[in-house]
């Protein structure tokens, strides 16, 4: 079984990485970007021995206390089969 | 038009964050998770002056030669609408 977790700023949190970004491509020659925003996902691959419901609890536990800091980061679990 | 760009470390590389993340999470308690690997993604505001189709050349331009470093990386570009 394999869960993705995607983690990113809240839309209220400034994103200076992003930010940088976007400035650098204004810079390259791309003018319509409008804004950029980063964030990153964990590919988790979950041992055999685990039943569904138990991986699908520990990584809900696991991308709200260790994956995501829940003040300024929001997060989303997907599992990918 | 908005477009969301994965760039994660290609399969064959070795991933030291992900691997830690891992160990940690054995840590903590969850033996049961086998591999994680991190990756990274960019959303994309593109303005609205731009037809679709150069949106798309941009977008696959930017994340070739400057969101993603071919030598260790693979990247996928989605759009969002």
């Amino acid at each position: 079984m394999t869960a993705r977790v995607f983690v990113s700023l809240k839309s209220t949190v400034l994103d200076p990485q992003g930010e940088t970004i976007r400035a650098a491509l204004q810079g390259l020659g791309y003018p319509a970007i409008a804004d950029v925003r980063q964030g990153k996902f964990f590919d988790i691959a979950i041992g055999a021995g685990v039943s569904a419901e138990q991986a699908r609890r520990d990584i809900e536990t696991i991308a709200h206390e260790v994956l995501a800091n829940p003040v300024i980061e929001e997060y989303r679990v997907e599992f990918l089969d």
